[in-house]
Formats: structure tokens, sequence, C-alpha cells
């Protein structure tokens, strides 16, 4: 017997990736899964995994210490509330909820029936994250002023309920939640002065496919977060600028090129000559005044999400995902619909 | 002897450009050129090139027509309207002013002395933009919605007056005068909306050696024009999206890339699966629901611009440059100073 029991409520594409992962742990067992979708149940039945006559029987079960909510967006609030009420301890999806106001009812509720609640920001764990994370703690690049965030697909947005307002959908609350996570991260206890933001609505009407956001630190660093869904050729997943260099990583699971002034100053810069003019100050470098050098990604293990939960449970360890830190998150999504909307600048943080 | 005779005042590098260019022409001849730096007189001098004994000289000389006025930015106003004044029409290098009300007085002196001023506004010219002007007007991409224009080199600002603020200098009237007129040449008679931009000062605290500018144009495009002397590895040159595709020049000279989905839809998407997580929404493409394409690049022959200028003299063309357009891209410069000191929107055309 394992020493902790999760069960889950829904069982989509995202439920199944938590299955797969709990299977690798050594302390930690599902008991069973609910679903309002009996094509769902269905699937879960057919793969031998126990399904609950309804959310209250999942709840009811002494020996669930841990309730997955992974449903659509709307439903995360009550369906969590309900479970701490019940006494279990939750793990939200993401993101947690529509607006940070939900976020504090969930908190509230937390503190009231002294349960954990945590929310599922696995994307803190990825390695092309890490590795820029890294980087910025090195000072490789000297100081760094700028830093370019970006998810480019060309599939439009996912035709379930993630393209309906009313549960959640569109690509802000979809990605934007974890690329802002990330965004925040590099910089603890840096305020967030500026925020401005545009949304696109290329593929749908119904909710944003996409988004810009123009964010303006305290610290001074200027960063660029945008995710696009009919973006046929990518931009580079990251792109950072420094005193002393340049990185970029060009795609998930690719290196880190770095390229750096070498210290040998160029004395004959050959210009640039077009059909129209000609440039010296946009002359590429000669190999002999530039260092390039690429790096692996840094590696990460996913399970530590779930270690740190037990953990916490057992009073080992706090929690890596605040409470703080998501509601910070939810109010910068709520800034960028503010700032869309009113086309105007968002003064974040005083 | 040639149809019409120019003189040039100043003679860096620019005016060697415009020397050699003007060689090719049938008719058009340089009578010589005056700079206030014996240094660069003597140099003239060296390549046979008359040198006038001031600039009053240069003005009175009976036999010039055209005066190409291509000193450091703060001064082409003065020159400019000396020289209208003696009777010459005046060709100003980019940017004209500094200031919008600067190159109203310039206008003034036009319509008074009766002389024909332009701007060399060469770039106008650039095969690369042209080629992406082309495929918009060509409709391949669908209904484009977004537009970025990136010039990115690693070597800071020229260390000459163009570190200086007095005398015109940053990077945004030296380079952002080129992109912000192509920006607006896309759409002739569309409102620019919005304008919000950040600055730069990396290598450089007294001019800008860099900016951002995020355009919302009345069409509903929405267009990033930048410019970055940090960039040790360059972002494309140009990147267009469309409903129906992508299209990228990755650098100067090179091919236009586009791809666009061809119809064949995929049922069987592939996952992208990251260290953290799971996409479907960001998942690559299959090779056979794309379509990619490269072209060449359109021709250009800069030439034409002192065609134009030759056939306005003669009243056989329209210039191709309206000092209009010229008016209106010195606003926009204006704004953008305006949207990164106040840390504002600025609705620019109403």
């Amino acid at each position: 017997m394992k020493k902790h029991t999760l069960a889950m409520v829904g069982f989509g594409g995202m439920a199944g990736w938590h299955y797969d992962l709990i299977e690798k742990l050594d302390n930690l067992s599902v008991a069973g899964i609910w679903d309002i979708k009996e094509q769902r149940r269905e699937y879960a039945r057919s793969r031998q995994i126990h399904v609950y006559e309804s959310q209250e029987a999942l709840l009811a079960d002494e020996q669930v210490d841990l309730v997955l909510v992974a449903t659509p967006n709307d439903v995360h609030k009550s369906i969590a509330i309900e479970a701490m009420k019940a006494g279990k301890n939750v793990i939200s999806e993401k993101p947690v909820t529509l607006c940070s106001a939900d976020l504090q009812e969930m908190i509230n509720a937390s503190k009231q029936y002294g349960r954990f609640l945590t929310v599922h920001q696995n994307r803190r764990w990825d390695e092309d994250f890490l590795t820029v994370k890294r980087l910025m703690e090195e000072g490789t690049l000297g100081e760094v002023f700028r830093l370019e965030s970006r998810v480019h697909g060309s599939r439009g947005i996912p035709g379930d309920w993630r393209q309906e307002a009313e549960h959640g959908g569109g690509m802000v609350l979809d990605w934007g939640v974890h690329l802002l996570d990330q965004a925040l991260m590099f910089f603890p206890g840096v305020k967030l002065k500026r925020v401005y933001a545009t949304l696109t609505n290329v593929t749908n009407q119904l909710v944003d496919d996409g988004f810009t956001a123009d964010l303006g630190f305290a610290n001074g660093i200027h960063m660029i977060v945008e995710v696009g869904t009919s973006n046929f050729i990518s931009l580079p997943r990251w792109y950072v600028l420094g005193t002393d260099g340049t990185a970029m990583i060009e795609d998930w699971g690719e290196n880190l090129k770095i390229v750096r002034a070498c210290g040998a100053d160029e004395e004959d810069v050959v210009p640039v000559r077009t059909a129209a003019g000609l440039t010296k100050t946009m002359a590429p470098r000669r190999e002999d005044s530039i260092f390039t050098e690429e790096r692996p990604e840094e590696k990460s293990d996913i399970c530590d999400f779930y270690r740190n939960v037990m953990a916490v449970l057992e009073g080992r360890e706090e929690s890596l995902i605040k409470l703080e830190e998501v509601a910070r998150v939810m109010r910068l999504m709520e800034a960028i619909f503010e700032s869309a909307q009113k086309q105007q600048v968002i003064y974040f943080e005083k």
C-alpha cells in the first residue's frame, strides 16, 4: 500500500498524462476517477481504472487524501472547494480559475478547511525555461535587458471547451498562464510596473487565439510574452539580450545558442551594401570578433511536482508553487485582458 | 554636358555613396562639393572632385540646379532653406529634420521660393521591402493581420555625430525613419491609430540605441517595428502573419520563405511531449498539411530615385516621395519618443 492516494475529477487528455506520471511514483497511487462524460468513464474502465459512481462517492472515499481537478477551467473552483470541504487536499489543473476573485475564494476555503491547495504549474519544469533561468543567474550575457518568450503553433485553438469563453477558453488562460508564470519567476520580488497587450482573433471570435504582452519590470528589464496559433513559421522559443551577448533557444528540446563579443574590436567594418543603400551599423560581425557557444538544455523531472506535494502533506517541505504566485499570474492575465480591451498601458504594480 | 548638375553639401560616407550612384546616370553630373571638415575636402580633391571655396560659393554656382544636403541631421534645415533661397532644388538626406515643426519650415520655404524639395528615402527601394509589399498586394497569405519589421545589429551605434542628440543621433532617427516610412507605405490612406514604444540605452546613454514600436492600424493590422544594435543573434528582417500562412525574410538579400496550409486537415495530431507536459495546440504541422515555397526578392534600381527627381524638375512626373508622407513619419517618430517617455499609448491619428 502506497503512502498517498489520489482520485481524479475529470479524465480528459491531461488526466491521462497525470495517470501515467503517477504510475512512476513510489508513494502515490490512483484510487479512481470521475468524469461527467460517460465516454470518458468508459475509457477509464477500458484501462482497468476504477470509476466512482459519482463525484460525491469519490469525495466520500476515505482512503483518498488527494484530489486532482482536471476538468474544464470554469468548474475547478466549485469542485476544489467541495473536495476541501470533504477533507481532501487538492491539486487543480491550470489556470486555477477564470479570475483572481475566484482564486481568493479557493484560498479562503483552503484556510477554512485546513487543507492543502496547489496548482499544477507544470511548465516550471520546462527544460528550456530552466536553461534560460540558469543563464540569467550565471550572468553569461552581462546585464540582461530584454527577454522574449514565444510559443507559436499553426493549428488555431483546440475545438473543445477551450474555444468557449464560459469554460475559460482562449490562449491567455491556456498557454499564457504558463509563460506569464515563468516570466514572473525570473525576477522574484521585482515589481512588474507596466503591461501592454494585444489579443488576436484569427481563427476564433469567441476567445483569444493568441496574444502579445509587453512587460516592463521595475529592474528595467523589458519582456515580451507571446502566444500565436496561426504561425506557420515559428519565431524562436526564447530570445535573450544582454549587454555582452545574445542567447536563443529555437524550439522545444533544442540547444541554447549563445553569441558574445569576445573583446577583439573590429577596426575595418565591411558595410552591408543592399540594392538601396549601405550600412555599417547593421553589418554582421566578423567571426573573430564573436564567441559562439551551444549548450544542451538543463534536465528536469516533472515527478518532482508530485514529490513536493507529498513532502508538503508530510510537513517536510514548503510548496514549490506558492498560491500568492498563482494569484499574481491571475491578476496579470486580468491586466492583459484589460489592456487589450482599453488599448492602454496598465500600471500593474506600484 | 548633362542636363542636370548637382552639388553636395557634406561629403561623408553617404555622399560618397551618392557620388558613385550619380556617375551611373545619363542626365546628372556632380559639379562639386563643400564640407566644413578640411579632411573631407582633402579626400574629395584626392578623388578629383571639385571642392568649392565655401558653401556660399557652391550655392552661387549658376550651373548647379540641384543641391544634395548630406550633413549631420541638425543642419539639413538651414542649409536646405539657404539653397532654396539661392534658387536651387534640394534633396535632403534622411531624417529630413529633427522634428515636424522644422520640416514645416522647409516646406514653407519650398513654396516661398518655388523650388522642389525632396528627401532621400532610399530604403523604399529595398528589395526585401518591395518583396513583402508585393506579397501583401497578391494576397498569398489570405488576410494579413500582423507584420513585423526588424533590423538587428550588434555594433552599438556609430561613434560619430550619430551618438549626439543635438545632431539628431539615435536609432529612431537613423533607422526608424526608414522602417517607419516603409511601415506607412504598406497601407496608403489607412490611419495609424495607436503607437506604443520603448527605447533602449544599452551602449549609449545620450541617444536611443534601439527601439520597439507597436503600431495599431485602423484596418486592424498590428505591426511591430524594431531596431536593435546589441543583438548578437538577429531575429528575421521580416515576419508576416496571414490567415492562410506565414512569410519570412531572414536577412538582407535572402529569399522570401512562405509556409501555407494546403487544405489537407490533419486528423491525427501527434502531441509534442516535453519534459514537463504535452501540447497538441503547439505541435508542428505534418509536411503533407503545409505548402512551403521560396521566392527570390523583387529587383529594384535605386537610380530610379534620381531619375524621378529629374523627371519632377522637367515636369514629367510627380515626386515618388511626398513631403506629406515624410512629415507623417516625422510625427510618428515624435509619437514614439512621447510614448517611450510617458510610458503610455499614443493615439496617433483619430
